[in-house]
């Protein structure tokens, strides 16, 4: 099986690809950090760089897959080197997707900056951060076959998903306060079914 | 056309009438009062009164359509009676939606209640108040026909509104809260990956 394989072209080709993925999550995690500044710093120029600058990340998606593809059928890799190949698929596609996710926060963020600061962004840059450091070390892991460093991404997701619960539960406040507000929409529907009934007998007393 | 009408009953149902309205935005008001009640002292009971408790307001609402009918039919009233009976008839489904988003508000203050406080609500039991007293207002200036106190209401709502756009920017915010949470998720999606890249290899190496 070994004869099969060109090893010394396999690692170099391994090696570029793993290059590549750093690229790319470099990249991912550079239009995340702008998105955040964009907010945190009220800077409309820096979210128009980033909804207009997915072009180099989709392009690298496209390069990567293409690679993964070329590797698994030429080389034909067995064991560990075929599970870093289909990783290196599932990984771009999540780096991808975080590239996505930057668009989808520069969104939300140009919304927001529409109106007065609601308040003291402390939270999200926290995220912001710790998203950050995730991605760069569930990467170096990957490059590094580095398994305690991975185990670490993993704890710090339980640090995100607790910040999460805060924000569903203040969602529900959110849900609360809209309903009050549609409580006085029904008020006013009242208060101008009385203006109406009113006014019309006014004017027919003109008459 | 006067000669077809019953001034007298018609006068006595119509005020029929406006009692039941009142009754029913007493309700209304007092359900609403409860559900925020229960928020604010972290108290499922009160809560629970809520959510079970609409038989009363939904019996007001089919009774009040009803009387309503049964006047446009019999007394086929003109001008200022025909308007203030249709009124009613909008008045009550407004006052029978407020029942429903104070089971809303119930239903999403007992999800709130199975996280641990978020925050000091402050906003919330002001808002609460101004849609309550903005439904009094409203109802008494339809009983009084007074239109000085149905624009009061008017204004009043531009303080809601006010709120509601601070609570849209918030939404934002959450938003991308949780774009920077599903980051999390895709770093941790890589992590994963590396693990099992690696660990799968070490089995390999001990067989």
């Amino acid at each position: 099986m070994t004869m099969e394989r060109h090893p010394r072209h396999f690692e170099e080709d391994l090696g570029q690809l793993k290059t590549r993925l750093l690229e790319m999550g470099g990249l991912a995690e550079d239009r995340l950090r702008v998105a955040v500044q964009g907010l945190v710093e009220r800077d409309p120029s820096l979210l128009e760089k980033v909804l207009t600058g997915d072009a180099a990340i989709n392009q690298l998606h496209i390069e990567i897959d293409d690679r993964c593809f070329k590797l698994l059928a030429l080389q034909q890799p067995m064991a560990v080197d075929l599970r870093a190949i289909v990783a290196a698929v599932k990984i771009n596609s999540d780096l991808e997707r975080v590239g996505d996710l930057a668009v989808n926060i520069a969104e939300a963020a140009s919304r927001y900056l529409q109106h007065p600061p609601v308040k003291e962004l402390i939270d999200i840059p926290r995220m912001a951060l710790i998203a950050q450091e995730m991605l760069r070390d569930a990467l170096d892991a990957y490059v590094r076959r580095d398994v305690p460093l991975a185990q670490r991404v993993l704890t710090r997701d339980d640090e995100l998903d607790l910040l999460k619960s805060t924000i569903t539960a203040s969602l529900d406040l959110i849900l609360v306060s809209r309903h009050l507000e549609r409580t006085g929409d029904h008020a006013t529907n009242i208060a101008e079914d009385v203006i109406f009934m009113v006014s019309a007998r006014d004017v027919r007393h003109q008459a």
